[in-house]
């Protein structure tokens, strides 16, 4: 897991990709078959355009949030074919020339450049992600691998977005997911990546320890069910928080609390007796970890023992200085349950007299998703932090992003990649975007100019087309321009590139952002298409080149 | 990537997980908050019994290919917390002794024991996948890991035998998912286990070179786009297949075939004038590959463009003793495109007098999945091979496999997990499992005992229960009794494990189970459930512990 050091002599060294298992071998065979066929015709050095972008917004929305752009560079920073690796390509294309091993032994992208949007940032169809230009013979061998670094990252970042989006800011974001996500490396991809769009933490740990991400977690069932009784525990003292006094038997002192909570006339009556092996693995958590305490609940019944259990835990470790933070609920109707937890919380604080009390975190989980969350706040709900798995991080609903990767000019030349499904035609050239702000200081249109249109200006009038339906074309004054597509990675003349930032910063890069949109982009149900749009001049060129193109049909 | 060597006395050597992310930390933080609670109540090294199984079959239908054993006993053998891993979890939680950190430092699997199910067994719901049984303290840290590298892997292995099912054992399976899968590991992972599910190839070179899967691509539309004529073709020299002769302008060679199928009686009117952009490409092509010529065929026109001038490369290969391989599809009517293709091809033998040209490979991609294929079987298509890649990799109509690992044993005391949804209580007790074949040779039920039952015997009459539903149950007399559990791992007495087998003959395993299977537990449309049961003994033991542990209700 060492990253591999840039050995090129651009001056600034940046590691490999997270995952060691990214290499130029992660690759579509055809990228070799290609290149091999570009360099046997002489072609693999013309200087080729790709533009990495999607056609969809994902999960019914209109909105995706960009990511995977760090790895991509990472990827680039370190691109180079072992001899081994090399070896075995060449196995892989029969019949293929000895002197193609040595072109790919002298394989690096000290002659490619990558402009991008900034990670982290809210993004649209057709808009090129990223416009990665170069040789054709490496070029091509960076799709694959492009496009597995930022589809489902940015697929599961916008998930997280949304879920965010649905949850509102004040609720705790928890992603749980790593058992249910797609191999180790769809787990730590979508901790990272749910981060990135707005989690607040993690179960993950090998996420944790890489990124630096939060992390959450307390314990489980089993763990509740290890425990047959009080009588196990044999170590029963807890020093208190500040170290001044030592309770000698806690379990007593648990045990005394339940009672109290039992006699407790307006507790009494929604439980009789609670389970005892789950007051013993509570009892023996908090002597674990007096300072954490958070208890799953609901192993027996939530009402009628665990919530009862955990009061008696609480209010026990109360007595030495100790906070609980809470609970978690993982099955059942967890509108209903968070309501009646909350509500012998607040009793508890009442009654027995413990400010603060009726505050405790309330967990949920199991098969939280969107249209669950949506649900729990329609009925009503006291949770204060969702733990999220499954539907997040393999993007459940969608479990896909389709990013292409289109060539859009060789030597100079612009090309078009025609289909009779005209959402697929390509919108040829080496270009520009810009996105235009309104008044009101939200964006208004994303448009793309070929590269040495003159820039969209503040406040003069500008004519946005849609690429393919010649009706739609609006004037607007922008009252703010900015360019979408920046320099990341420029071959050997580095000093000019952006920094890569800590994720930290693009996942708040990514929360201003997404606060920034108009909100009817962003509501859940028939949300607003954001539009994207080309100059006049880039619009007729597309038309003049398609016509060019495309064959003549003939009805019979 | 070098594979970590088992450094325990265990003798035999094995080598550590694919993916090299895959280590302890690969975990949910609460597997190690339970490991400390453990280890402060001293439970630690009870020795406790954890299933892990799923609930429901994937994508509606009524089995389950199992897979991930392998990795999950590498991960197993390889289990070791380093230093720098070790001051890590150590901050995760606060307030934990430092001794703790002494007993993650000894921690390793010697005290563990895995049985399973072979990789590769068709298997059903709530029958244990594995059995692992050990100190609490270090199986608890493995549920995780274990699951991550079982969920993923089973699911996308159960969908590749559903793709090959509905198309059939005659056609070739392409894997292309590499760009679309959810993340690199995503993406590899998606090609082992389509592979052990009964793909034939993938196009993902890290895969083939990892895992000995062989590997099957061409070339984009990308390449065809780079060209814009064959004066582009400098160096236009073929030697012929057996080195006797040499065609000293293969170009012209083409453009005289392309001529002569233009004025072909049959084939005429079909097609004008080709793209000659696309003619470059192919004939480049074919330059670069004569021996394995495949053209993708759609960048233009199918049957304006992309076929005449794919039958005009390869009769001018023929000419030099080639034989091309045939066409891929990417767009549009795959049924209607595969049938006219065909028609040309066999036109093109008719006409032309060249022996088995109407046989040429036709393979279509383009969205694949289990509809599709069916679609086209319906419509009647002509297509021999179906490379498939968003929907396979990512599992897309069911992004998730539920598997669990649930705690059914501690210190000899068996455990059960209730809940109010009787699909989630979990089946106790330390337990042997079984699969039962009828006359016809056909699996008729799985059937799970104690530990310490005897064994069904062959033409003995047994009574096979639903493990929750008293009414049903039937009497089965087995021709043949096959225990599914087996022992791959057992701490120190390696001697008497299972062997790993190579992936190859996973595979074999899996192909030659699901061909055994009763028709219909297979079809895709309201396929029967296969039977799970649980003995006469085991049956009322599970019911008199579900009593014991459940609180009774109060209606109120």
């Amino acid at each position: 897991m060492e990253p591999k050091e840039n050995g090129s002599e651009l001056g600034q060294i940046i590691d490999g990709p997270t995952n060691p298992m990214v290499t130029p071998l992660l690759n579509d065979l055809y990228q070799f078959t290609m290149a091999y066929a570009y360099w046997k015709a002489g072609k693999h050095n013309e200087r080729s355009v790709f533009d990495l972008y999607f056609r969809k917004n994902p999960f019914g929305g209109e909105y995706t949030v960009f990511a995977g752009l760090e790895e991509c560079i990472k990827f680039l920073a370190n691109f180079k074919l072992s001899d081994e690796e090399i070896d075995f390509v060449r196995d892989c294309l029969p019949g293929s020339e000895e002197a193609f091993c040595d072109y790919l032994r002298g394989l690096d992208c000290s002659d490619v450049e990558v402009y991008a949007i900034p990670e982290g940032s809210v993004v649209f169809p057709k808009v090129p992600l990223m416009r990665v230009e170069g040789p054709v013979g490496v070029v091509q061998l960076l799709e694959t691998p492009f496009l597995n670094l930022v589809n489902f990252a940015s697929l599961v970042a916008t998930n997280a977005a949304r879920h965010r989006f649905v949850a509102g800011k004040s609720k705790s974001l928890l992603e749980f997911g790593a058992r249910r996500a797609q191999g180790p490396d769809g787990a730590i991809s979508a901790s990272k990546y749910c981060y990135l769009g707005g989690f607040d933490a993690t179960s993950n740990v090998a996420a944790g320890k890489l990124f630096g991400i939060p992390l959450r977690g307390t314990h489980s069932h089993a763990y509740v069910s290890s425990f047959m009784s009080t009588d196990e525990i044999v170590d029963k003292v807890l020093r208190s928080a500040d170290g001044k006094t030592t309770c000698e038997d806690f379990v007593s002192h648990v045990q005394t609390w339940l009672k109290k909570i039992q006699y407790s006339p307006s507790l009494s009556g929604i439980f009789s007796e609670t389970n005892q092996s789950e007051l013993a693995a509570f009892t023996s958590y908090a002597l674990a970890f007096p300072k954490t305490f958070l208890a799953l609940v609901d192993t027996y019944d939530v009402m009628k023992s665990g919530i009862p259990n955990f009061c008696a835990v609480a209010l026990a470790l109360n007595d030495f200085g100790y906070k609980a933070l809470g609970i978690r609920l993982d099955s059942g109707d967890l509108a209903y349950l968070s309501r009646e937890a909350r509500n012998f919380f607040c009793t508890v604080e009442r009654e027995l007299k413990v400010p603060g009390f009726g505050k405790m975190v309330v967990t949920a989980s199991n098969d939280l998703n969107e249209e669950t969350i949506d649900a729990l706040n329609k009925q009503g709900h006291e949770v204060d932090a969702f733990g999220i798995g499954t539907y997040l991080v393999t993007c459940y609903s969608q479990a896909a992003l389709g990013c292409v990767f289109k060539l859009v000019e060789i030597n100079n030349q612009p090309r078009i990649k025609l289909s009779e499904d005209v959402t697929k035609v390509s919108i040829p050239c080496k270009k520009r975007s810009y996105r235009l702000y309104g008044k009101e200081g939200y964006p208004l249109v994303d448009i793309m100019t070929g590269e040495n249109e003159p820039p969209p200006k503040v406040g003069e009038r500008l004519l946005c087309r849609h690429p393919f339906n010649e009706s739609k074309r609006a004037y607007v004054v922008p009252q703010r321009v900015e360019e979408l597509l920046k320099c990341y990675w420029r071959g050997s003349a580095d000093e000019a590139r952006e920094e890569l930032p800590p994720l930290k910063e693009i996942r708040e890069r990514c929360i201003k952002q997404l606060e920034n949109m108009r909100p009817d982009h962003m509501r859940r149900l028939n949300p607003t298409p954001y539009k994207v749009s080309v100059s006049a001049k880039l619009y007729d060129f597309i038309h003049f080149l398609w016509l060019n193109e495309a064959p003549v049909g003939e009805l019979q």
